[in-house]
């Protein structure tokens, strides 16, 4: 019957919610230097990870974290039947060579750094629907191969503006089964690209906050949920001025006593100079690859919905006098 | 049960096969000087289509695909659950600007010149597994976005080598439904991504050919056909270079005599200058969504495999010396 799991607007809740039965997260030196180090599986010692380039670097962090987090399962990359994955280079080019390395059939996305939960959303359906049998998702990001491409030339030592985010170099990656042990994704969200007008690139969390705020009603509202029902809505990454707009939204929207946070505002410590805090599609890859599933395992977050954004401008568009249109998708994952 | 829709190694079969009840496409002026003009929807007198930029007439022209498709069957926009769409401009801004005007929920894709494939994919799985009603999959190119993005600046009117193509200015939409008049789509194999070890940007066809073949060879391998089953097996976009390398490795690869053609060889006419053939995610999404649905509804081809094509480099990555991955995604289309 077309369309019977949808519900609502833009929700799709699944009959046989499929398990998250291992992750695996890589990151450099600076998130390493963050309050969740111990929680990821690599850490980088420097941002070349054994290449010349940085772009050839990020493309080795995104093939360790698949590889990684397929291992854990004794799987090799040929018993993966899709990788689903992202990143926020010109062409994904990380994640193409990634894919070229691994050998798997490859669907590439592009959410910005929705990423991650575009390709858990797109995953989950068609591991739900019976299609594969074992799909990964996957996203990464690179502090240097972002700073060149959206900004300026690294060497350039340019000063940012207090309101802009730092990239995250991070990969995180999702083994998604019919069944096993672990977590399970209970249903998604698709998002809407928003718009509210805003040109800032500085500023991509107050861009992209109405996004967050309108895919979590949304959910809330397709699913008849109460605000609290899940123990974090984790957002990102907005962080500390976009996610300070997101409560603002959540209290005109009605959405009452959310725990909330924003993977933006978690990733690296306040001491750490990083303006308004983390971005990049590794961002919540990594958040989620490391501390969250973890604090999932141990039982200390029960259920979790999370909620990646992206920032869909380019420099072209940005140039042009465009505004920043933005996404938001709801990944709602549960422990049984 | 878990994959219990995949067959061999890179083939999914549907059980309610997607019906594609309505498509539009949208060309600029000389793709309308070409031999298909008239089974285009509509033929642009010139780039800009009423915009200020190359940019934003890209995203007005998918735009205008899919608010065309959707009409057809007296839909609005918001009757669609899902749009999958993607474009070659980076941060595929075409596609984010026009999910943005028609407010769909809204996943993006990057396969390059494979996008049309990629999203009529994802599209018919998510529609065979009861996921969402009406999916629009779309992809687009422009050809003056295309050069001063890829290439040189346009005005420098810098001379083109003979294997290059281009870059169609198009773009196509198709609506997928669970029911209804209209060809269906069948089956879908997922490519992987292959690489050559070309490395040169202006040869395209060349780099992309055995990605072509790799997934041919995988689709009739999986679902057992013979050689000669489809119709039509129309490539994308390989270009005159590249569609010749492909009949070699038939040959190679044992496929006997497949009814073949190339939608970049197709497109234009010799006479229009266009070197090795068309290329760009428009130039598959056309020739389907003009000529061969066409073609399908007057029952001219009753069998036809779609196997777009995608180059994944980037210029950053092709100037740090990387070779040219390459992937294609077979989409098999049959009329009942």
């Amino acid at each position: 019957m077309p369309g019977r799991k949808k519900r609502g607007q833009q929700t799709v809740v699944f009959d046989s919610p499929p398990v998250i039965t291992a992750w695996a997260s890589v990151v450099g030196p600076k998130e390493g230097e963050g309050p969740w180090g111990q929680d990821f599986d690599l850490v980088l010692e420097d941002y070349l990870f054994g290449e010349k380039t940085w772009e050839m670097a990020e493309h080795k962090m995104l093939r360790e974290a698949i590889t990684r987090a397929v291992d854990k399962r004794n799987f090799m990359p040929e018993d993966i039947d899709l990788l689903l994955a992202g990143d926020l280079l010109n062409q994904i080019v990380a994640s193409n060579f990634a894919a070229r390395d691994l050998e798997i059939p490859f669907l590439g996305l592009y959410g910005a750094c929705s990423t991650m939960s575009e390709g858990l959303s797109v995953g989950a359906m068609l591991m739900d629907g019976g299609y594969f049998e074992r799909i990964v998702a996957a996203a990464c990001s690179h502090h240097y191969t972002a700073e060149r491409q959206y900004r300026f030339p690294t060497e350039q030592g340019v000063q940012k503006a207090a309101t802009a985010q730092w990239t995250a170099t991070a990969a995180g990656a999702v083994l998604l089964e019919a069944s096993g042990s672990g977590p399970s994704i209970k249903s998604i969200t698709v998002g809407k690209v928003i718009d509210m007008g805003q040109t800032d690139q500085s500023d991509m969390g107050s861009a992209m906050a109405a996004a967050a705020a309108h895919t979590i009603k949304t959910h809330l509202s397709d699913l008849n949920l109460p605000g609290d029902y899940y123990d974090l809505i984790v957002s990102g990454d907005l962080g500390q001025i976009g996610s300070a707009i997101a409560r603002q939204l959540f209290v005109r929207d009605g959405i009452i006593s959310p725990e909330y946070s924003d993977c933006g505002v978690l990733l690296y410590d306040q001491s750490q100079t990083v303006g308004s805090g983390a971005s990049g599609c590794g961002c919540c890859a990594c958040m989620l690859c490391g501390p969250l599933l973890k604090k999932m395992q141990k039982g200390e977050i029960n259920k979790l919905l999370l909620v990646a954004t992206g920032a869909l401008m380019s420099p072209v568009t940005s140039f042009q006098g465009e505004s920043i249109p933005s996404i938001a998708h709801a990944v709602a994952i549960e422990t049984a």
